[in-house]
């Protein structure tokens, strides 16, 4: 169906948008995924483009831009070039860590880091996960004693997306063993902080480029000063941020998705095969006009979603819905349209290849499908 | 996803809707089943609500209210107290036939027809499919052959809802077998027409107060009054009408499928297994969660269908998308539900069990599944 | 793949029940869907051609034949004429009640009780389900309480198979509401016993020949003779039955989905759409391939399950496997069949239309899908 | 279900290849793939071993053990240690190059190539597939021209396993281009043969140990010698080995699908969430008992496949069966054993992370889940 999502500003950026991926993003992509790092220049161009970092308030150098209708864009065109990597560590910021620091700071810390952000220097990470906790906040071992001026932070974070790369981590801490679900508090742990040691990037299957790795706080002092908000509720300021980061992983799941789909379309007709192009072939046209379908049926929730987001009105639950589904079809998609690239689809240089490895990773962070039914199903339960 | 579909006007009909529902169906529905037969008279009534017919203009003493959303709030209200045999009746009026009356015909025939469908006194029939053809409009073989003022129908239908009790009959016919797809023309058949002979009430294993027939024309002499529009042009008009035929049938499967959701989410925290209700078992709610995302996912792609429908932008292909994705959702979800009742879900007296049987047909007549794929992959392809 | 399940004197003995089916069942079995009840007559003949009560020693006047295989050989006759409420009322028998009686009887009972069998005069049913415990037959709660030489029970139960017919019931009852696992005990209730009442026949949407019931125990007074086994044991008696029932379900689903299957086969052969045999669309092809694929794995797992029967090394959790998957495969095959058969699959008179119905209860009775998970899950986490 | 598969002696067997693989595979895995290659000594370890070249007859020094289980047993033990590539290397020898070698030379051509593989010091490779042909053998376009006592090969082949290792290339060329079927013959083309050209090591998503390569063929010149079977029986003999290319790949197929569940199983027990373990949910439970249940009704069919290919009863579309499910059934379990392990599934480092990129491969080489699904679909329209 014909989007009604995007106006006139929209395309315009949208043109933006696309020409500095292709000038400063595709003729690197690959380089980045080999040498598994993404040259840090690149987010300064980018927050000078207008790409990176779009909601800091001009007061701070930025664009102050709340629309999410800009960052659905910026994920279509990432997808689009398949720069999934580069597109991951861009939403990190601005679905996640970000929000963090414009929502959860005072004046003095804005000063301190929002405009390192909007001139696209600072790397901003989130360190929730623990060895052994998944997605259950409750199961945080990461401990933060306080001693004079400073807090005294030990324990281990795995799986944190940018963490080798990153200037700045928002770590959730336990600041009260005995306080239940008031006992988690957050600080921001800024690079070359004593005690604050990162470990080996690890090894994953897909998103070469995007580093993820572990993190050790052994006696690490943080200055008072980088608690974010108030002691006690962090618990209460992550389970805040999650609609805004799933509705992230949301967005990208559905650019990705799209774009595989649109690039498969032009292989079946280029492609022949028994003396006619693949698209010919019943089989090839239902596997296309099943994908089709589902796209765009997902796409007109997506939609509703961000303008949800926008109004202020998108619940936990839609979008948790958003997240579970739109990943899962991802991956159906992406699989089904490699299926249909027969043995080029295998080979990393062709664009599903990569994006097959790179997308299975969506169904589990930001939270597993399973994490997201059982959100969805106690909503329904009560 | 809160929708946004309605206004204050449309609730309003709503109570409007569900308290003639309420008085005038529920109670005989069981009745009509057993029988295998809907007392006319309801639709008499129906009509004076306004939920009959609910387009035919002001001058032929209808509503004339084109806005699709009151369509949806009675697709919605029927599926509530499960009585689709009449709600299909409605829909086959409402979305299908009537159409046909209202676009082809000249004034005088609009003088002849319409009136009777405003009072909810005529039943009509659209007469396309015959043994052996399927959905393929290019095998129709049933001829009409002009003579004097009259046109001489021959051939066979089958698969034809209402035709028992309907006063009139859309037919599709040949007339003239060397055109190609400009051979085809339809024609109103009436009740007594000479040589119009109805076949026995097909023997479902659903919707049994929904009369199906065969139907027979054996020399039938039709006026050359009860010409619809052109000769020569019934393809086009055929496939001008599909889209609104298949959004009618993705109403009521969007209608019907969160309806039997909602009552078994009711079933699973009444029902009790092993000391406790079956909704605090993992596996149920993730059921539940799986089926709440599904529809809210699809809802949002049928509430823009309606707009769009409305606007008068719906395509043939986004039709067609609705139609095949939301009747299998339909199945899946009825499936699923009655799975969830256990050996309830099999007896007759649960509106799940009878859902069940009704459901079947959804992915067959309107187009099967596997056409509505044809021509979207069509579409893709080209 | 080609089987080699069976011999020699299995196909003889094939020839012996299809020309039994062809004269004793097949000209029947619509008249028996109609009316909603099958003659008892036919068990009579059943049993005399060696059909029903295979299992009966010979000095009960049965054949004492143990072979699983030969019970296959009925269940693939049987769904080859799609028979399906015969076919189950002669599994409850020979898969279900028969087996109690032989397993668990004294010589006493045993002369009472097995030479109706054998005669095929007598016909039994197992109540275990009662209103709200399902499957959870620790749920059970009708009582029985001694009483000088006889047991009162009281209670109710439900969805029993052949309730109305039943000439001879085996009930589970609580003789120790303390006794944890040992407290179940289970009787033979025989028709006329004072305070024994039968409810309605239940109303379900398929397999309409074959009666479903509620009972009601009423005081009812249940000599001493006719505790089965031991008291206290019935929990026991009840798991020990489970495999050999489950067996019966999965023979059933077996048989029932390929005889579908290939009367589909044939469908698509002969029914032309577009101008040609509608095999000759890939899509059909691949929904015939993936079909006979799934048929052909499955009857390999079957197969070798009918072989471990034979050889005493069933395993309670290979049952179960057997159970849901091949009855859940059926749904499939019948669904996927009956989309194939466009409208006509939704008529009665199509063996499709037909098979579909009586299909939908296989993955609930015997134990649900879910309760089969559980039982596989739980094996698998110890 | 017990498998009966196996006997003493190969489980003797089995234990060889264990302490084998533990010995000389398991410590060098991990460099291979890092170097994207398999050190080629290990072949010959192999071969003394008895684990390559398997069938090879005694005279030529090998086993000339032709019982299709001790390669299954490979299979499993090359799964349990997740030496993927590894295991396809010796697979594409066993179950495939060396069968034509062994069936279609004649005795001075055994005598060249045999003694080799029975030593493990010849690697072999088949080139079938082109740019643009698939799996379409009637496309092939490399030619071969008959000039005096030499072929002369021109064209190109891509996608061939080994072809950067191989010593010695089973090449399908086109010798009469008018002779439809008949066209086709197959050539030996050894290492250093002028005029055959190694393209580039394809980067693939997976298998990175496994060499794939392009192959150039520019007026490369064979002896006449070289020629297997006879001229024009080609793609003859290539259908004829389809079945046996098809078991390996199944097998492979099992025997990984197995080993994965297994590990996730040991997982579930081990992996602690929500402070208890994760085959505690029932969530987790559910999908292990599903998983469980395919494995053991999907190696029925695969025990029932090895039987029927010693038996010389495989036939084509069985084998095309097994092929198409049991790769599709490795995919799906893969993939749901790594949503198990959660984030720590996405790593290289866990074997299912590993086991995930390289099975998304299986249902494209050794003919596409499509291709099969055609053949089965053209025997059952015969």
């Amino acid at each position: 169906m014909e989007r009604s999502l995007y106006n006139a500003d929209h395309e315009a950026y949208r043109e933006t948008v696309r020409e500095f991926l292709a000038r400063e993003v595709e003729p690197h992509k690959d380089k980045w995924d080999d040498e598994k790092w993404i040259d840090r220049e690149v987010f300064a161009r980018a927050a000078k483009t207008g790409i990176y970092a779009l909601q800091v308030p001009e007061q701070y150098g930025g664009s102050g831009e709340p629309d999410y209708r800009y960052r659905m864009v910026v994920c279509e065109e990432v997808s689009r070039i398949n720069a999934l990597s580069f597109g991951l560590t861009v939403s990190l910021q601005d679905d996640l860590v970000l929000h963090y620091l414009l929502d959860l700071t005072d004046d003095a810390q804005k000063q301190r880091w929002l405009p390192g952000f909007a001139a696209g220097e600072t790397i901003g990470a989130l360190a929730m996960t623990e060895p052994g906790t998944g997605s259950d906040l409750r199961g945080i071992r990461t401990s933060a004693r306080r001693d004079g001026d400073h807090w005294v932070l030990n324990g281990q974070k795995t799986f944190i997306s940018s963490g080798i790369m990153a200037d700045l981590v928002v770590v959730a801490a336990c600041t009260d063993p005995d306080a239940g679900s008031r006992g988690l508090s957050l600080f921001v742990v800024e690079r070359d902080t004593p005690g604050f040691v990162r470990g080996r990037q690890l090894d994953k299957i897909g998103l070469p480029a995007q580093d993820t790795a572990e993190l050790f706080f052994d006696d690490a002092r943080v200055p008072a000063a980088n608690l974010l908000g108030e002691e006690g509720r962090g618990l209460q300021y992550l389970m805040g941020h999650l609609p805004r980061e799933r509705l992230g992983v949301t967005a990208k799941a559905m650019a990705t998705t799209r774009a595989i789909y649109e690039l498969t379309v032009d292989y079946c007709k280029d492609r022949r095969a028994y003396g006619k192009p693949i698209i010919d072939l019943q089989h090839t046209r239902f596997e296309l006009a099943e994908m089709s379908t589902e796209i765009d049926i997902a796409t007109a929730y997506v939609d509703a979603s961000v303008l949800a987001y926008n109004a202020g009105t998108l619940s936990p639950v839609d979008a948790a819905k958003g997240k579970w589904y739109i990943s899962e079809l991802q991956k159906r998609v992406v699989d089904r349209c490699l299926q249909l690239h027969g043995g080029y689809g295998y080979m990393r240089e062709y664009a599903v290849g990569k994006a097959y490895i790179d997308t299975r990773i969506q169904t589990i962070y930001g939270g597993t499908t399973e994490v997201m039914k059982e959100i969805i199903g106690r909503d329904i339960a009560r």
